[in-house]
Parts: C-alpha cells; sequence; structure tokens
C-alpha cells in the first residue's frame, strides 16, 4: 500500500499520466510533476485544470529537477512524501531515477528501457545491461520497480501472458503488432520525442527465434496483418523493448515485435539514416560546432504534443499468440483499439502518448492498492495480468480478444 | 598586364585552378593560395608537385586567411605581390575580398555572386544587391573585377554574347542547361560545397520571361533535352546568378537556367528541404545549443572532393539560344562536353570542380596579357568571347557548336 505520485517528465505522455492520476487522486494521493523546464509542468498543471480532472481537492504542483541528480531526485521524493514515481522522462534517466528510488524507498514504474546517449540497440537482452543489475538490490531492499509499464513494452506484455495462462498449455509464438493508423496532417512527424523513436530503428532488430537472438536490418522483413477496425496493416520486425523480457520468460516461444510504417515513413527515415543525419554520434561542422545529427533532426521535426488537435484515425496494438492446448495448435490476438480524437478531446493528448501514458497509472493504482506492490524488480509479464486488464478497461483502454471463437472483450 | 596570383580558397576548384596556373606559371608568375585552413592548402600544393604540373621553377605558396578580413587579404596581396586575385572561396567572401582588390589594385575574378549567411535568394538581380554597388568605384580607380567567371556563370555567359554576336541580329531566348551525366557511386552527395549547393534551390525560382522577373518553385517547371553525347536529360527551371546579368544585357531576351536532377536527387532534397533542415537560419536543440541545419548536413555528406578518385561519366553544360538573323528565326546550341575521369587524372578533381576552375584560369591569362584588363567591373558577356573560348580549348574545355548546320568546334 503507497501513495502519492512524482511523475518524471513533461511531454506528451506524461500529461497523459497527469490527467489520469488527477482523475483518480481519491486512489493515488499528492500528485507532483518534475522536469528540468518548470514550464512545461505548469501547461500540463494548466491543462488538467482546464478539464477540470482532478477527481477530489488535492496537491498538483510542478518542479524543476534534473533527473540525472539521484540526490536531487532523492531529495524531491521525501519533500513530496511520495511513494510511488512513475518515470516518464527521457529513457537516459532510468538508472538515476530509479536509484533515487532505491534510496528513498519508493516504488519506481517506467514505460521503456535505459538508454546511453552514445550507445543504440546494444547487446540482448537489453534489460541486462542497466536495470536487471539491480533486482538484487530491489529484492534486498523490498523496493517494487515495475519495468516497461507503457503500452509496448507493458500492456502488450500483460497480453502475453494472459493469453498463455487463459488458452494455452504451451506458447509457441508471440508477434507483437503495433499499428498507428492514425493521420496527423503533417509532411512528417514522430509520435513520441523523434530522438527516442529514431534510436529504436537504426541500429540491428534483435528479435528471438528458435531459442536464439536472431538480427536482422530495419525493414528488411515485412508481414501484412490482417487486423480488427484498421483492417490490413503492412509492419516491419523491428527492435523492441519486450522482447528482450519476454524471451527470458518464454525462452521456447519466438518473440518478434512488428511495427507498421507507410511508405512515406520509410523514405523520410531512409534518407535520415543513409545521410547520417540520424546519427547519435557527434559530428564537426566546418564552423567547429560539435554537434549530434539526431538532435538537429529533433530540433527540426515537429513536437509530438503539437500534433494532438488535429489527429484523427486510430490505434490498434495486440499480441498474436501461438501455442498448444490439449495437442492442438491454438493461435489468439489480444488487442486494444484506440482513437486519437477520443484521447485529445480527454486530456488533450493523441493517442498514442494516451495509450503509452495510462497503463502505468493503472500500475500506479495496483501498486497503490498493494495488488502489484511486489517489494521486488518486475517486468510487466511477471505480475498477475488480469487486475491490470480491469484498471486499463476503467480507465480508457479495454481489451478485447479474437480468436476462432469471434471478438469480444477479454472477460466476457 | 598583370602578374602573380593569389588563389583564394583551397577546396576542389581551388585545386584545379592550383594545376592550371600551375600549368601556366610562365605567363601568371607567383602562385599564392589561402584558407583559413592552410593545410589544405598544402594538401593542393602537394598534389600540384605530384603531378609535376609547374610549367617552370617558380613560387607555389600557402597562406592561412580569413578572408572576411579586408585588412588582413590587402596586407597578403601586398605581401606576395600578387596581381591578380582569383576569388574561389565561400561565396560569403566575396565582398571583403573585392574590398581589399579595391584597397590594392589587384584585378579581382570569382565565380559564384555573393551571398550573406543569413540570406537566400535575395530580390533579383541579384548582381545588384551587392557587387554591381561597387561598380562606379572599379571605374574610378581602374580596378579590374570580372564577376562569375566559372562555367556557370561564366563560360555560359560568354557562350551566349558569342552566339548572338555570330549568329543572329536580336535574341529572343538564352536557355542554359547544366547537365551532370555522371555517376560518383555514392548515396548521395553534391558535386560542390554542399551548403552552397542547397542553398541555391531552397528560395523562389528566379526567371526572366517577356521582360519582367517570373517566380516559380524549384522542381516545379521540367523539360527534356536533347544533348549531344549525354542524350535526352530532364532539367529543371532553377535560379542562378547568370540569369541576373544576362536579362540585364538582353532585356528583350527570355533568360532561364536549366539544371539536371534524377529522382533520387529530387527525393532527398524534397524530404531535407520539408523537414527543415536546409534551413540557413538557426534552431536550437533540446539542450540549448544554436545550430545552422544546413550547416550539420554538409558535415554528414561526403566531401565532395573526396568522390574525385570514383567519378565516371560527362557533363554537358551549354546555351540554346534563339534569335532572329535577316527576318528569320535561328536556333543554336553553344556547348561543352567535359569527363570527369579525365578531369582526375589531369589535376586530381572531378569534372564539376574542373569545368568550374579551368575557366577562372583563363580570365586570368586574359587579365595577365592584356585583352580583358578591362580596368572596370564586368559581366563576362560584357567582355570579348572570342580570345576566353581560344583559351578555354588550349586549357582542356573545348567549346563546340551544334545547329542546323552540324555538330562542330566553334572555331572550325
Amino acid at each position: 500500500m503507497k501513495k502519492n505520485v512524482l511523475i518524471i517528465g513533461a511531454g506528451g505522455v506524461a500529461q497523459v499520466v497527469a490527467h489520469k492520476c488527477a482523475q483518480n487522486n481519491d486512489l493515488l494521493g499528492d500528485i507532483h510533476i518534475a522536469s528540468r523546464t518548470v514550464s512545461k509542468c505548469d501547461a500540463i498543471i494548466a491543462s488538467v485544470h482546464e478539464k477540470s480532472a482532478m477527481k477530489v481537492d488535492g496537491v498538483l504542483q510542478g518542479h524543476a529537477l534534473d533527473a540525472l541528480d539521484v540526490d536531487a531526485t532523492s531529495a524531491l521524493i521525501r519533500d513530496t512524501g511520495s511513494q510511488i514515481v512513475i518515470n516518464v522522462g527521457s529513457p537516459f534517466v532510468n538508472m538515476s531515477v530509479l536509484d533515487a528510488c532505491i534510496a528513498t524507498g519508493a516504488a519506481y514504474i517506467d514505460t521503456a528501457i535505459h538508454e546511453e546517449p552514445g550507445k543504440i540497440c546494444e547487446t540482448p537482452p537489453w534489460y541486462g545491461n542497466y536495470e536487471w543489475k539491480k533486482r538484487e538490490i530491489c529484492a534486498e531492499k523490498g523496493i517494487t520497480a515495475i519495468l516497461g509499464a507503457g503500452f509496448d513494452p507493458g500492456v502488450v506484455n500483460a497480453y502475453a501472458r494472459y493469453a498463455i495462462d487463459t488458452f494455452m498449455d504451451t506458447v509457441t509464438a508471440i508477434d507483437i503488432v503495433d499499428i498507428n493508423a492514425g493521420s496527423h496532417g503533417k509532411y512528417f512527424a514522430t509520435n513520441f520525442d523523434p530522438e527516442i523513436n529514431f534510436r529504436e530503428f537504426t541500429g540491428t532488430v534483435y528479435s528471438w527465434q528458435s531459442g536464439a537472438w536472431q538480427e536482422n536490418e530495419m525493414f528488411e522483413v515485412g508481414h501484412d496483418w490482417d487486423l480488427p477496425v484498421v483492417g490490413t496493416q503492412r509492419a516491419y520486425l523491428s527492435g523492441h523493448d519486450e522482447v528482450h523480457s519476454l524471451s527470458a520468460n518464454y525462452p521456447d516461444a519466438d518473440v518478434r515485435f512488428w511495427m507498421g510504417f507507410g511508405a512515406h515513413y520509410i523514405n523520410v527515415f531512409t534518407v535520415l539514416k543513409n545521410l547520417g543525419l540520424l546519427s547519435e554520434q557527434p559530428v564537426t561542422t566546418a564552423e567547429g560546432l560539435e554537434v549530434v545529427p539526431l538532435k538537429v533532426v529533433k530540433a527540426c521535426l515537429p513536437d509530438p504534443a503539437s500534433l494532438a488537435p488535429n489527429y484523427t484515425g486510430k490505434t490498434c496494438i495486440g499480441d498474436f499468440v501461438k501455442g498448444i492446448k490439449n495437442g492442438q495448435p491454438v493461435e489468439v490476438f489480444v488487442y486494444n483499439v484506440a482513437d486519437h480524437a477520443e484521447a485529445y478531446a480527454e486530456v488533450g493528448s493523441q493517442g498514442i502518448s494516451y495509450t503509452a501514458g495510462v497503463p502505468p497509472v493503472a500500475a500506479a493504482l495496483l501498486v497503490a492498492d498493494g495488488t502489484w506492490d511486489a517489494n521486488a524488480m518486475k517486468n510487466m509479464e511477471e505480475l498477475p495480468p488480469a487486475p491490470f486488464l480491469t484498471q486499463l478497461d476503467r480507465l480508457g483502454l479495454p481489451t478485447r480478444v479474437k480468436d476462432e471463437n469471434g471478438d469480444r472483450p477479454w472477460n466476457a
């Protein structure tokens, strides 16, 4: 049982987290938001008040914080009496925020794997390079640390666990498919931090197949998926966080992640990558200025938050899970469909931020009421999925199941 | 009659200029090369010696110089006894180098119009914004200043003058076509400084038609040209220096410039431009670093000089000139075809640098022997073309003429 939430970060996902925490502040207590740029916290707070999102009167406050500073982060956790930290800042700060939670006893929840600025697509399993090295100390000190609790990674890990537990004796394949069939009306934009978005796709694509890591190039392997609501969509084998924990928990299954891309995205990406403009390594201009090209691309692209007002269409994200039940092959698709315009109407954000920001609040609610207060480091598939899916239903991300028996709510 | 040459700049064009000056140092005297980075001068000097290009024993020396510093440039002109300055540095330094020539009495020759870093595609005529403001003082002081003496602008201006004087009573249209049908084997590269290359194409396309400036977008107007050697090639109405002087000297003619682009170049250009990455205006990264995107793109692209060893194929650049002769319409194509590999074999540069670097040396030879020592500011079509075309024949850029009477050397 924990309460009072400190949100790290003040981007589009943090805005969703703040709104959802506010809507549940009777259960979560005080809400604090910390960012390098406190004006971004203030803008989120204004947005929460504009929507009258606070369920009951309570604390909602912004703070300036360099989250790479463990002492400063620890002090803020203590000063605000926060027992739950939702880290939706840059993935560069994961380890320092986690260290602050370990120092203070607060529960830690994030939505993406730790990254170091100068490195991309490191040796698999990715969690082994950073987060899992803290597993032992979390267990020793009884620290609850829930890794990758966004939609993907996050909800899709819970979908896999749910499908396997419910529909099969053994699992043979988990194919996670992420399709954004929405339209933002810009020439080009990424749906979250361009720097983080591109870093996902500029290195080796790791998948887990036949009990071993397989390596591919981005856009090398494509597949057309027939999906509810959004129809047939082409997606490409991509590297993604959840492959690196699901493969550890289900080593006998193939684990693959498929991200949908249109021809226009691929063209822009290919041009930028081939020119070296997506590089995380600095170059020096003729004038002697040292600069990371990717950071300049980020500075030129639209702020993902600015896409929200005109975003239309839907997302479909889910897991095709195959296995054996009573000696017979079974297959099920567990999924959610979200709507960009509905997300904007509710919390002022587009659908990608919405699907990423709601799940960590569902996790926080389960930490708050003790259900998921595991006093240990956990990936999402290591926690009981049913209470989580129930919370997601309530918070606006309903789960559906499609198989030979039809297309229905997961708990129908 | 003037002698001793100071070359400003040490890029790919400067290398060609140095080689050609060295091959003619019996006529030109001492040769000096100045650049911010003196090691680039040294590399050119080494290349000249490697090819044993010096016709007679003589001075060939490099100097560190900030060519924006008029006093330093004037001092170097005086110290080296240079009476001819060939400015093939960045177009940002034109006016300061010209001022140094005015201060010292040296003849000034350049190959591209002056530009200010923060401005692109200014109000036409472009020469009116900078160079022509110095016309009066050049006349007063008897300063020879030859503007735009590369291939285009430069040779193509002389082609226009030659075609008009030789084949027609009145001119009705000058269409300059620049085709590089060569291949450098890279994913993408520009043939000269990417910053200057892209700046040409990111603003309004000005052409002179029906006695007035017409405005178009880049790649808005395309035309397939049937050309000698390189065959049919698609080129696009583009903004270019020579349109801004030819239209002043031949106001009753339409004056257009057409640059050849393949679909791949256009795609890359379009992506970069639409993302804002070709902007000459600074952006600020999330980390607070102020940087001009175009300068980062330049830092990521191949050094144009590095293309030379593997460059194959040919360029075709020339003027389709239409007019009236004895009441009948006439049309003539005056052109040159150059070969990338031959250029590399001779001077260690690719064909684009070769075609840009040979003509200012031809102009310098005509200043040296007095033929073009005009004691005034001149655009190229304002000087007698025949001695210049004769020098170009001798220096490796032969001129040909194609019309209803066949395809032949200009002086056949």
